[in-house]
């Protein structure tokens, strides 16, 4: 990891002079104070070639990866506080997906320019989240270029017990947590497609811009799931991968998809709603579970205080269909979500 | 990681249709196809949230990060295989830098357009160096914007044995691998700064777009050297962090810099070839020995057919100084040194 690359960072400075520009080594030094290593397993955090860490006998390591592009992922003028959160929440979502217990993250940041505000602000977003899962940011690297952030983040899991995509059956009851479509209504109303009063928009603005992942229920399933994913592409997306993944099929019961009462009260139209509710970046967690232990799922929506929504069954037959056995298209929502968040 | 992401290939489609197009899906599949898991510690690869590995008993894990951005990194127009090839290659240069044996990588590629061909030339030299070294691809995400390649890897270290940047004492022996300046020599040719024959630009062009890393060296100083960095920015930056975390000084003798015959023989002037060698993009070694076990260096120089030279000596007063003792200023070399590789 070029941590404190005073090399580019010459180079950046020559190439574009900037009052406000920071060098390379400030910024890592302000991602460090704000989210830098505080655990025991951290043995070499920032500042080295690497970080050296320690895994706990007797687990196993999950890594995840997400990349976030301005105007693909995120709608360009995002807060940066914002944007840092985000990069964070969707690597933890897809750790929860596979019931990991968040551990470190590195990060790899590419700017315009090195800007102290913005980093300022990026590393206080992204540090809310890390600290809320005591996850560490053990290094990365800072270049120059269109504003990308990828992100990767490690976990822990018992043996054999991470959740999968490839083990759902037929029978098995499918989940979804809390509700779906607040996002998209969010990013309706950036693009101006929606309009609503302030305090509906900041409430569907922060679906979009601060999702929270579900760590503790990604734990809480597994012993529980056949299998799991995160709703990013939206549900329709996101559950045909499951059943191709597992080699089945399922019926989703569209009118069982929850959604907020401010998403009601804003789009009372049942299909511009479902539209909604099918265009993904929620975050939550969709899973089946079999049968015989389906009723342990409203033990753990009461623990959590999470909603669990029961969405439809897993069939033998291969494909997705609606409650009344009409084909789903799961690329046929594609004209509903949106195509760039720019 | 989105690694089936269907929902992102169909906004990436919807907004840039175009002939040679493949999907998300396909990308992956072809990455994984080349570079894909086959390594026992690989429990869940390629195609899930996340990928599940077991670190062996006994063992740290060495994370690493690293970014390369078309135009900054390298030369636009650089070749798909050889973009490949040094994605995984600034990778393991740092772990070679951490004395860590190598294991996985992730890759986040975000790509202009979706392009079967490039993708297919990029996954051939990133897999090339990956089963040189028995490296797995476990994960990835693959997005649309400006053509932006990120690269963890993973390796081990056995306990306390890793590399660090901040063990240099007074007395120790600097040294370097290889020779230095072939990739800036490699770079001032793209850039029409320097002219030679095919044969020479071919030879020094391989040192700038599929630099070697020195994985087997880092492996044989976990045991030798006081501290340990690979060479990305140049000798002068990159001693400069060695000397900045191990809160010492070091005399460079800049005569003593290795430099390759071809260099020699293109560049025949002294001072001219000396900016080449402090360019950077080199990815040797450069490590510090104490005094007692420097006659070992030798042995382990023939054994791995490494050309290992001394080049100064690490001292009690900060900074950098030339044999004669005049400062070197690390950034003071700049000026030759490439501002973007556009």
């Amino acid at each position: 990891m070029r941590s404190v690359d005073v090399g580019r960072t010459t180079r950046q400075r020559v190439a574009m002079p900037n009052p406000s520009s920071i060098g390379e080594f400030d910024l890592i030094a302000r991602l460090r104070a704000a989210a830098g290593a505080f655990r025991q397993d951290v043995l070499i955090g920032i500042g080295d070639d690497g970080a050296v860490l320690r895994v706990p006998r007797g687990r196993e390591l999950v890594v995840v990866m997400d990349t976030l592009v301005a105007g693909v992922h995120f709608p360009r003028g995002t807060a940066a506080a914002d944007i840092g959160w985000k990069a964070l929440a969707v690597n933890l979502s897809d750790l929860a997906a596979m019931g990991a217990e968040p551990a470190w993250a590195t990060l790899a940041l590419t700017l315009p320019r090195p800007d102290a505000r913005w980093v300022k602000d990026f590393a206080r977003g992204f540090a809310a989240l890390a600290k809320r899962h005591h996850v560490a940011l053990v290094g990365g690297d800072t270049t120059r270029g269109p504003l990308t952030i990828t992100v990767q983040a490690h976990g822990f899991v018992p043996p054999r017990q991470a959740l999968r995509r490839d083990g759902a059956r037929a029978g098995d009851a499918i989940f979804v947590s809390g509700t779906l479509g607040d996002a998209a209504a969010g990013l309706a109303i950036v693009q101006r497609r929606l309009r609503t009063d302030a305090t509906t928009t900041k409430r569907l603005r922060a679906r979009l811009d601060r999702p929270v992942p579900r760590v503790l229920l990604g734990l809480a399933l597994r012993e529980l799931a056949s299998a799991a994913i995160d709703v990013s592409d939206g549900i329709a997306a996101d559950l045909g991968h499951v059943l191709d993944a597992s080699g089945v099929g399922a019926a989703l019961d569209l009118d069982a998809l929850p959604a907020s009462s401010a998403l009601c009260a804003l789009v009372p139209d049942v299909r511009a709603r479902r539209a909604l509710q099918l265009g993904g970046d929620d975050y939550e967690l969709c899973f089946t579970v079999p049968r015989n232990k389906v009723a342990r799922v409203a033990a753990i929506a009461r623990a959590l205080r999470t909603p669990l929504t029961r969405i439809g069954t897993i069939e033998r037959a291969p494909g997705l269909r609606d409650a009344n056995g009409r084909a789903l298209a799961r690329s046929g929502y594609a004209h509903f979500s949106r195509k760039s968040q720019a």
